[in-house]
């Protein structure tokens, strides 16, 4: 089916943070004969789906399905939230956090750009100070997880000297909806964008994002064209349990199971999960003599970032273990490209997949002349994951 | 799994001009695990998807792929091609003509609206009297297929009357293309937009752009802000056999193996069989005394459309077949609700799928207190279909 390229391992090894592996149950349900989306064979499922939603989201208000990559909705919430010559204050510090900034400009926004280097976490400190200089901002657009980087920034902190300030928060989560705590009502968040690939662990193709009251009213009076992306078309479908477009109904029969799944186990059990899958691998990867990039504590829930050790030429290993192993990591992207690579554990993911990971890169790098420890590494995760570390 | 709602026949007939039933082959592959879009387990596949869909469009310009409902595909043409206040001509005729008025207005174009009453079909020489009085237009808008009604305009001649007077042509063959002949670079069209869930007989969650040299040309010129549907990120990046954003990767493997059933049987074998089953529904229909809304012709080969007899209640009657035999049709949209129903016969669909809807209708009506002819239908349904109608 023009699925398995000859000549490359037969099992794969899907580990990068999106997409992400999906359970057997919902690839199962993605090859059900087609449904039509205003049918009742449907309309069950689909509203399972949106009330699921809003428990994984934390949150009472509206959370709309779209179907479309995660960018999509960030671009829903510029389009919705502002107008041209609105101020929007970026905060980034990294590849995902770039792409707000390039959205907010390509509407027109007047854009005061909070740029860290890569890696960097930000400052709630350094928004507040900022917006105070500026007077505020209609709008704050931060990234949660940002995945080019393996860094969390604290949204809770961020949002707090957004509200002070009086302006709006949209939260890219897309690789952290699911994985860690996202708490839109209560941390006052007022757009939050996720996507179906990543922790969802359903297949790509749907976006979601949440809508406060007070992103509502204000964006009654946006100006920015929208149709498709138009938040309140979609809403007033979405209250008749219909779909303003017709959805993707294969993936939002997945994504209703994959949801079913995260609350069944319980979402605080799941961050939990996702911590720990965390710690074993920072473990492991540091008990092998390797130097982390991504912060060495229980933030880094989502991906993991690893320097790429002397003499390793970083493209190269990854092709290895892709091609020898069908192991996929993520490379290093935009300044960080051949000097890191991503582990990514977030969604259908346990700890064997994290030693998997672990002996795969071991092995690679010890055959590419990589000064490393051997024979520890899983042992090392493994042990961490099942105690709390030292 | 949240599927069968109980109390519905088992047994499902999906008989809507989208979404259409999809072969098992493109089912079964929805249920491969996922693969990084990014990975030689992807890219093979979506090279040959994007090669076959040029190849159904009978175009060598570009196709663009986008994760989406077609909807946003048709925004795409307007985001792009136009900015605010440029005159725009849109020919309309029902439902789905409407939306790209609508799309216009959103925009700020300058509409110049030809509307006609549901169910006529749109001529040529009012469109180039239109351009003629109004001094020409930066585009023109067009439905190939009006899914509402059931009527498929004649786009060859209607792109010719735009080209004459120096206008764009953008058409919505989402219901059409794959079903009847759209011929892109031969009749001239600048964007032809299709969707997944159609003809192509996939999953619906892809829409798909053509984009001819004129098209690139004036879209660089075009101020309209737009990021996801921006025709030129996504260009470069399946120049690249990259995708901008990550799309559907499911719906991506399905379809590449839809178009190859498709191309496998040849595109014009593919029309000529889709006029066959217009030809068979029509006479079916006649047959028992039903009359019809579409055109009584070969140009209804997508959708055919029947006037819902006295006493019949139209709403009640699609509730019955698709609750006592699992007969999903159309209703009726906007001024025609209630007052037809509709039939599609697109994708994969063969005679007895028109037969069983034949047979379904025939029991409903007669039970419905109808004066219709019994034990007819399906035998002259068949009979058209296997030799030319008299």
């Amino acid at each position: 089916m023009g699925y398995a390229p000859r000549g490359l391992a037969e099992k794969r090894y899907l580990m990068t943070p999106g997409p992400t592996p999906v359970p057997p149950q919902v690839l199962a349900a993605m090859a059900l004969p087609i449904v039509h989306h205003r049918s009742p064979d449907f309309k069950p499922t689909y509203k399972r789906c949106l009330e699921r939603l809003k428990e994984v989201y934390r949150t009472d208000g509206d959370v709309l399905l779209y179907t479309a990559s995660g960018t999509a909705g960030l671009e829903s919430v510029v389009a919705n939230l502002t107008s041209p010559g609105d101020r929007v204050v970026v905060v980034s510090a990294g590849y995902f956090g770039e792409r707000w900034a390039q959205i907010a400009e390509t509407y027109g926004c007047d854009l005061d750009h909070i740029r860290y280097e890569w890696g960097e976490a930000p400052s709630a400190d350094d928004l507040a100070a900022r917006l105070a200089e500026l007077g505020g901002a209609s709008a704050v657009l931060v990234t949660q997880s940002e995945t080019s980087t393996g860094v969390v920034a604290d949204v809770r902190a961020l949002a707090a000297a957004a509200k002070d300030a009086g302006s709006l928060v949209g939260v890219d989560a897309i690789s952290s909806l699911g994985a860690i705590p996202c708490e839109t009502d209560e941390w006052g968040l007022d757009s939050v964008v996720s996507g179906s690939q990543k922790a969802l662990m359903s297949p790509p193709g749907l976006a979601t994002v949440s809508v406060s009251a007070a992103a509502w009213e204000h964006g009654a009076k946006a100006t920015a064209p929208r149709f498709y992306l138009d938040w309140e078309r979609t809403r007033n479908a979405q209250e008749q349990l219909d779909a303003a477009f017709t959805p993707a109904v294969s993936i939002v029969i997945g994504l209703n199971i994959a949801l079913k799944l995260i609350l069944e186990r319980g979402l605080d059990a799941t961050f939990e999960e996702h911590v720990r899958l965390g710690r074993a691998c920072r473990e492991g990867v540091k008990a092998m003599g390797l130097e982390l990039f991504s912060p060495d504590d229980d933030s880094s829930a989502v991906v993991t970032t690893v320097r790429v050790p002397d003499p390793v030429d970083g493209t190269q290993l990854l092709l290895d273990l892709r091609d020898r192993f069908g192991i996929t990591l993520a490379p290093g992207q935009g300044p960080l490209k051949g000097k890191v690579f991503r582990i990514g554990h977030i969604g259908f993911f346990d700890v064997f997949d994290i030693t998997t990971a672990l002996a795969g890169i071991e092995l690679s790098l010890a055959e590419a002349g990589a000064d490393i420890e051997r024979g520890v590494a899983v042992t090392r995760a493994l042990e961490t994951y099942e105690h709390q570390p030292a």
